[in-house]
């Protein structure tokens, strides 16, 4: 029987190529999608496109509201989404206003409860600490202290079977992310990367998640399959 | 300013005196509640009746749906509570089958989320490792990894902001923990420890969380205030 991997499945670039690694390492694939009022509803749809595309074993979309805490211009709509032209990101210390406090780590704590009662060996996260927004959840000595918790945490873990959490995208630029998939196969025309999309999932453009998306595809030199606005 | 705590309430015996506790340190304190689909429902209401009386600056009801996953008594309808009448706790290895999967975890990076946005020092909780049920995410080098995880996560831990994770309760046992909510003034008969309450809020008697509470009462030399079924 082959060994399950819980996939946290976000309708973007990075979470469709953790999928696609995970498959590549022949995990029969579990993927988890949450519903938690962001703005850019339409990544629930690519998330499903996705789901469906790679055939995983179950797609189940979480639904929990952390608009109710507000505090992120990505589930409070009184906070405007930062826009800008210049192609390049701005790498100052400032963490942006599209950080959604623990977001990752509500996250991968509800994925660690369906990996327990899947019986699940692996959670799949596509967070990547290189051409990233300086989101906290995203760096490696986070994702090691989630993992020594999670392997405390669960009945599963105390008797013997600890979960791991991969994070196989942590060191790559976003170049080499868009190459890892591209080589596997990944339709990245339909992922939806924007912070800000239209209601059918075009992109902005404009934002920083397309900033990067897009220059990505450049030093890839692979065509960019996105809609833009 | 009065510093911030959010404080887990689960309208059980448990959380009403770390409540007591976070007050007496005199925190500003927001409760936090879970509508997790759970069997005892009824411990919604005790945990609105406990933060009115407590006047909290802020009570929240958050809603999520673990009962998706299934896997555990308390959410999944198609596993019975198991009950006894023997007086003692069976203290075999054996973690029951009304342990929630990675329930504490979850809860805790919600309200860690909550405690950032809240800008809160503190989150209390009120686990405890003596008088338990074996649950893996009540022990303290589990609390001491959540709490190095949390340190790493947020915004605001990384701009110099921690967030301690008190559990006031973890070395006492059942009985000191009643000794020290009633010197305090904690109204036991407002809570609901049992899992498996009838719609009204009455006890069973013969669960284990029950005939643990029973027992600590009985040890502390304190009336026991339950409305048993």
């Amino acid at each position: 029987m082959a060994d399950k991997a819980v996939i946290l499945l976000s309708g973007g670039l990075d979470s469709a190529t953790a999928l696609a690694l995970a498959k590549k390492e022949r995990y029969e694939c579990y993927a988890l999608s949450f519903d938690y009022g962001q703005r850019h509803r339409c990544e629930l749809k690519a998330a499903e496109r996705i789901a469906t595309i790679n055939n995983v074993a179950q797609h189940k979309i979480f639904t929990l509201n952390l608009s109710e805490f507000g505090g992120s211009a990505l589930t409070d709509k009184s906070l405007a989404v930062p826009k800008s032209d210049k192609p390049i990101i701005d790498k100052s210390d400032d963490i942006p206003i599209t950080y959604v406090p623990a977001r990752n780590t509500i996250f991968l704590s509800i994925a660690l409860g369906w990996a327990e009662v899947l019986n699940a060996q692996s959670i799949f996260l596509g967070v990547n600490a290189v051409d990233y927004s300086g989101y906290p959840d995203c760096r490696p000595d986070y994702i090691a202290a989630f993992s020594n918790m999670a392997n405390l945490a669960t009945k599963a873990a105390v008797q013997g079977q600890q979960i791991a959490i991969e994070t196989p995208l942590i060191s790559l630029t976003k170049a080499e992310i868009i190459k890892t998939g591209d080589a596997l196969g990944v339709d990245y025309s339909q992922t939806v990367s924007c912070y800000d999309p239209t209601d059918s999932g075009a992109a902005c453009g404009a934002c920083e998640s397309c900033r990067l998306r897009a220059e990505g595809f450049n030093l890839a030199g692979i065509p960019d399959p996105t809609v833009y606005n």
